[in-house]
């Protein structure tokens, strides 16, 4: 009796243990801490080729003066923007940098949706790629109510966030002090997903179907000492 | 010798259970994913009154004509900033807002050690809050190297980071559209501080003693289409 007993005891012993194993082994894996991608990238950046990243996977020799094969601020910031599969929402207050234009047009000729809100005024500057996107059908907006349209954001896939101060330009990328972030942290997702969301809806021309310019009147009358 | 045994097992059983309970709360409590604090601002800020922000412990009545007791982006941007309890590293593009300056006074007072990095160009614009500043005995530094010094970021006790779009102007505040990052991330914070040292160091006037104007000469020559 006692024997089968000890053998019963041994028994429900090991069950225990191997359920008790199982159970932290599931916590573990459960309650560990998720790591989400968080980036901060410095700019001016680096020059180097930039084209191997546009054909990842049809590589093809460059000649080009610029360093090879050196990943940059810039190069970091091109990838995050071509990783887009479904979506790319853009905001940008300045955008006249070629290469990430071809980035967006290398998007969108990959079937990618591609909104663009940017500020009416630096819409029409000299050297802006506005016109370039919007020419080839790219679907844009233009901020009609606030002084400036000031965002430097755009979402990609609705999943990763790339902001900061940078504005889409060839100084702000090679000479300007500044900073991008690159996250996925749904926290801070959100946020910007929504406001794209309802600065998209609020800048649709059909709201505006009569106005030819229908930035407000005090945008002309700001001090110039609160330049953006 | 059978019910001995009976209570042998049901001790165990005990002891298991209570000590697998332990485990499971201590693991819940030391696993359990810490919530950051992540928080995403927008603006153009409503205009309320933010006197009571400055003097939360004193508060006295206001006849301003602003509402009161009202919560907004620029109020939770004061917030930010006032929480400093030892240092504020501010790197900023743009700094003509006199609400921002005086709660830079405001912890100068209290004795936060304040360290500010901004535009040589736009430190001398009409307007500027910089030299209110250095007048006070605030520190402040001019990037000497880039075309622009661009950013617009801050760090409260090198734990507290507030960046984003968002230059320290009152149009920026009341008129344009701008987003301001608040987070303790730490993979986010960490960057930052380090970035803020680095230029720190960079632009101490010490390293330039015999000019007057470090500027280099391309900043002249850079073209009106990439304004940052």
């Amino acid at each position: 009796m006692s024997v089968m007993w000890t053998v019963k005891v041994v028994g429900l012993g090991v069950v225990a243990l191997s359920l008790s194993v199982e159970l932290v082994g599931w916590l573990l894996h459960r309650l560990r801490p998720k790591r989400t991608r968080n980036e901060v990238l410095f700019f001016p950046s680096k020059m180097a080729c930039i084209n191997h990243i546009f054909a990842p996977s049809s590589p093809q020799l460059c000649f080009c003066p610029l360093p090879h094969g050196v990943e940059t601020s810039f190069s970091r910031l091109l990838r995050c923007i071509l990783s887009a599969s479904s979506s790319l929402d853009l905001c940008v207050f300045s955008f006249s940098n070629m290469d990430l234009s071809r980035a967006v047009l290398t998007l969108y000729s990959r079937g990618v949706t591609i909104r663009v809100l940017t500020d009416k005024d630096y819409a029409a500057i000299t050297g802006t790629q506005i016109g370039v996107l919007r020419k080839a059908g790219i679907c844009v907006r233009c901020d009609v109510d606030s002084v400036y349209m000031h965002h430097k954001f755009s979402v990609v896939d609705n999943r990763l966030l790339i902001t900061g101060s940078l504005n889409w330009t060839r100084t702000a990328v090679q000479s300007n002090m500044e900073n991008v972030i690159v996250t996925e942290d749904p926290d801070l997702v959100r946020p910007f997903i929504k406001e794209f969301q309802k600065l998209w809806l609020h800048n649709d021309p059909a709201r505006y179907p009569y106005s030819s310019d229908p930035k407000p009147a005090h945008k002309a009358t700001t001090p110039r000492t609160d330049k953006p």
